[in-house]
């Protein structure tokens, strides 16, 4: 794996792979990598030829009063991950690279854009569609792969491509869970042993309200109640929201029938934590 | 020449010339075409071995009141004019191919975008920056070349490719002008015959200042002042403005030097009219 800063180096390898008529698959990522993010690099290496991964806590996506500072940064571990989950290319561009000085364009969206995330993290998704569309055409992949459990996020990439017509096929990736169920997330580091024990409650709460879609409940309203039901049980769980939406406009559900997903975002202590489950139903 | 209307036949006549190594220059207008514009597709043929020509008028680079209506559209003339000039493929899209149905997804700039053309057409830059970031996804030319006639607007888009690592190179090409100095434009055919005449005051009033300039002039409020007076002259025109700005930024030059712009927007009857003179000064 070879591991590069400018965007020089990486116009030469993403060209001299094309020269070869090979693939490139792309995995944008923050660091702090775990299990998840390595089957989104195993997920690229199927679906293209070369794999490039980034490494970019990208600040403009950070609200104020968030935590870009003390966000984990360990690039040793991180590229030592890469290199044994198969990727080719690692991009670690400077802040300075990605935004040069005086830079003053942003990609804004409105749905999927505007709800949930978009309400309780001003300006997140301006940040995630400005860094998604300049990494892309940076890096200029065939495919690029994102994780399932930032389920917005997805559907904002997606929208992002088919309006800005950007030249890249999008995948995504079912999330990688603990063994009790909770999410991987590198922002499950911030997590005491107590806040760890409360925050499978997430997954238990996602669970339940699959199960009674599964056995056939249609009424949004009923599957909101026993999200909160079983959050609410946990006393160090604050809720932020617990939704069940479209899956492609992220708008409210009425009647569960068709792509959904049901998104929570939580606060354990001073930690925010997102997940949610998508479902196909009939 | 090749007329096309799909993004999917652009592809493959790009990629077709990819292929056998030819380099693609792209001229994007909104039709009306006129000398101005054929001098682009020249520039554009001597830059790259094929040319690509977009004729599409952008709905939303036109505020509330303006003239998106009535903007004068004749596809057969520009067609032939486009064929003679030497173009290889005209690209004619629908607007819901460029705007999918929910296109919600638009790019919105600082400066050079906020003043002047920014103040006085609200919502026009973000028009101009979003359709040329996916005319430009769209073609994905190796050069692009744009009228130095729209000053601001090339600006705006060096800013654009700039930060948004946009994969083309950017080429301007100087103004063409009426034997009496009056910058060619689409806009023109509104002007009644006395308009036409009062409209030759716009270059005389820039080449007075340019003369002010080139004597050792560098106070920008005198050459404000020089500007306004010539234009004050002619009773048919009202003054929207008549400035010298950096050239990147668009700010307001204090002193003359380096690389400046002179631009000036005027109200001749209901038609309203931009033209400048870029410097460079000692």
């Amino acid at each position: 794996m070879e591991t590069i800063r400018s965007p020089d180096e990486l116009r030469y390898w993403v060209e001299s792979w094309r020269l070869e008529n090979r693939s490139v698959g792309f995995v944008p990522t923050m660091g702090a990598l775990h299990a998840g993010h390595l089957a989104l690099v195993r997920h690229a290496s199927q679906l293209a030829d070369r794999v490039v991964a980034s490494i970019f806590v990208n600040p403009t996506q950070f609200g104020a009063g968030e935590d870009f500072e003390r966000y984990p940064r360990d690039e040793e571990r991180d590229s030592e991950l890469l290199q044994e989950g198969g990727c080719h290319l690692l991009f670690l561009p400077e802040p300075s690279t990605i935004y040069p000085q005086g830079h003053s364009t942003f990609v804004e969206m409105g749905p999927p854009a505007e709800r949930l995330e978009g309400e309780f993290r001003p300006g997140h998704f301006r940040g995630v569609a400005t860094v998604v569309t300049l990494l892309l055409n940076l890096v200029r992949p065939d495919h690029a792969v994102f994780g399932q459990k930032d389920a917005q996020q997805l559907a904002v990439v997606r929208r992002l491509v088919r309006d800005l017509h950007l030249p890249v096929e999008i995948a995504s990736h079912p999330t990688v869970r603990e063994p009790d169920g909770l999410a991987m997330s590198s922002r499950n580091a911030y997590l005491s042993a107590e806040e760890r024990t409360a925050a499978s409650a997430i997954y238990r709460a996602l669970s339940s309200a699959r199960e009674h879609i599964e056995q056939g409940e249609h009424s949004a309203t009923e599957i909101r109640r026993v999200l909160r039901e079983v959050l609410e049980r946990e006393p160090l769980i604050d809720i932020e929201y617990a939704e069940v939406v479209e899956a492609d406009s992220f708008e409210p559900a009425g009647v569960i029938r068709g792509s959904i997903v049901m998104p929570v975002a939580v606060q354990i202590g001073t930690t925010r934590l997102i997940d949610n489950i998508p479902m196909e139903v009939d």
